[in-house]
């Protein structure tokens, strides 16, 4: 008789999570993670930060803390977010996948609207669902979320609460939101009364072009999510958010019921790095210099396999095979037994399209392995062997029968 | 026009969390809290173990990780836990706030019972509240919840999804489910078809008594909840929890949308801890026989102020005082007047019950400040002055007129 909630019954299914468990053979080079380069992970001055925190803070750092997050970091964060933020609208969070999933129960309903762009990061949609609203994709582009495409499904009577972007080197198309669609989703949120949340975990990686004002420069309807996760180390779990003043106690209140308060160590850990500026500076400094470059290597090994449009920043590279009939998830089968990982597009949008896409991050393998990678991908893309050929077709196979 | 979620808006009132905010002040001693004493929260061996793992592991340390936590610290846990526990059905958490809601989202729809003794654990109304469940109290006594009166319930139609229980040293009361009851409550759990939480933070915490087997080994319908923040450290935010088959990948889905995951290097930490067996006995060994000694040092001191009954183990006395038309809420702002703080019983219940009984935490106080603390009580008890001779008698004043 007893069975999970509605909620969990119906939640996203992990095929995708199950297949990119396939990704972890030692044998397999992976370009399928989202995961930043483990060899610039900041393991000695970590070491170094939480010896120093310990002996300066003692028991404080280990006890229980405020739950909005310490008052340093919310001070640090408010003042390098800059448009207006300030420490009591800033909520330290446990990562910013919890960020989203507190505005997410602040915000929304069941049964309201919340609008992303397709395809959009899978992460965000796993935490919407469990408010239980109802998730409408527009579809986005090379210069991001397609605001013409929603000023029309607004004018044709669609009530977002929220609408869900990447405004900078977007998961997993790369894509950056144009400074005129940041003004004109803007003034679509003023106009038709929505919350915007602009989630920002990859705007320091940007190796080209200008860095844009964020989408909260422009209207005061915006919920920023950031993180250390990608300057730091996501294992920390340490983010931020800063919110509306009428949201942010609500925030606070959720976060409350959800966790208490994020590890008061990492907090003060995450503060000592990004206070310490120089080194920081200098530090993403070096991930944007190898991130170029790896992304460079990749982009150019791809030529002539992929469709491939570079990206100014960020993790990913947005690929689609030169036929779109071939399907992307048929063939990442083939291209595991060739040892070569990449997530196929399809699992970012609900609805089954873009699986002629694939979605490569660059960051965690070096020069060599991603022209190794490369050349694996297109062994496989050549000569799609018994994968995507399969009677069928486009359909993916199930992985439960492929072993591993 | 936009406001926050319904959720949001019907959240508990932080009113008790305001007031105790009041507790910090410097001059105050506190009884308020629940925190763990400072002085034995393990920095050293803590900053040993971090440099340790951070050696040892490296980057993988700092990574992204699984949902359900890292290996090593599930087949720890599952170890330590027994009757049947297994590491595939082993969650870690952050915290075990996070465990609960994380088992709330896993099983509850929006209007299902769920069942709580009443006094509780403010932060399990707090979590189980965004379920949007309704929260339904059966008093307890000083061997725990009343399961006659949860059987009468039962049999008058009542059909909980969920029945939320804190069998060992529970809080505030300090009450331990008698082993008749906790095989009642099995018997009805089986009978009945609801899940038990079984919420043990404190159950290391023993001083005197036998510890008695938990709920969980009476019936499969438990999911047990643990926590790292009482015997190392809250600010670490490491809990789990074991569910039973059925439940647990459910609980794993509603994580990977919460928080991806529990802080790896924090997860290596307990980890590393906790495996040091000879240490950490030892450690518990010392907490256990410093709280016993605080313990009967307050509730001595207490002897003609307040009813109590001294507990077995955890970390909390409730009392109650002598005359039960006195308002301990209203006794409170006096009482801070005079230095002295502790939690009104009305905060424990949705009710406003139990408004002449006070929960008092004797770890974060040394025994000369518990005496101290005690006669600073007994003054406000024996001349209550302003505070619960106000106008309006009963009624707990607001705290904002009162400034800092």
């Amino acid at each position: 008789m007893l069975q999970p909630s509605r909620l969990a019954r119906t939640a996203r299914s992990s095929a995708v999570r199950d297949l990119l468990r396939l990704t972890e053979r030692p044998d397999v080079l992976s370009l399928a993670g989202g995961l930043p380069a483990p060899e610039l992970l900041p393991v000695d001055e970590l070491a170094a930060a939480t010896a120093r925190v310990l002996a300066a803070r003692g028991p404080a750092a280990l006890q229980y803390g405020p739950t909005e997050g310490i008052t340093a970091l919310r001070e640090l964060v408010a003042r390098r977010l800059g448009h207006g933020a300030t420490p009591d609208t800033t909520v330290v969070t446990t990562g910013s996948q919890q960020g989203l999933d507190l505005v997410a129960r602040a915000v929304l309903d069941p049964g309201d609207v919340v609008v992303t762009e397709v395809p959009t990061y899978l992460g965000a949609l796993g935490a919407l669902h469990w408010s239980g609203c109802r998730i409408v994709g527009v579809d986005g582009d090379a210069c991001g979320l397609r605001t013409d495409l929603l000023e029309e499904r607004l004018r044709a009577g669609l009530r977002p609460k929220l609408v869900y972007v990447v405004a900078d080197f977007a998961n997993p198309t790369g894509a950056t939101l144009s400074e005129q669609r940041r003004v004109h989703l803007a003034r679509l949120a003023d106009r038709f009364g929505f919350v915007i949340v602009e989630d920002d975990p990859y705007g320091s990686l940007r190796w080209r072009g200008m860095r844009l004002a964020p989408v909260r420069a422009w209207t005061d309807r915006v919920v920023t999510l950031g993180t250390a996760s990608k300057v730091v180390a996501p294992g920390l779990r340490v983010g931020w958010l800063t919110a509306p003043r009428w949201l942010a106690p609500s925030i606070v209140i959720a976060k409350q019921g959800a966790d208490l308060h994020t590890s008061t160590l990492n907090q003060w850990i995450v503060d000592e790095l990004l206070r310490d500026e120089r080194w920081f500076d200098a530090h993403v400094g070096r991930l944007v210099d190898s991130y170029a470059a790896r992304c460079a290597v990749l982009v150019e090994a791809l030529g002539g396999i992929l469709d491939v449009s570079a990206p100014d920043g960020g993790m990913f590279v947005w690929g689609a095979l030169a036929d779109p009939s071939i399907s992307a998830s048929a063939l990442l089968t083939d291209a595991l037994d060739r040892g070569v990982a990449f997530v196929p597009g399809t699992a970012f949008r609900p609805d089954g399209g873009d699986d002629h896409r694939l979605r490569l991050c660059f960051t965690t393998l070096d020069e060599a392995g991603l022209r190794d990678a490369a050349e694996r991908l297109a062994a496989t893309v050549s000569d799609p062997g018994r994968g995507a050929s399969a009677p069928g077709g486009g359909r993916p196979r199930a992985s439960a029968g492929r072993g591993g």
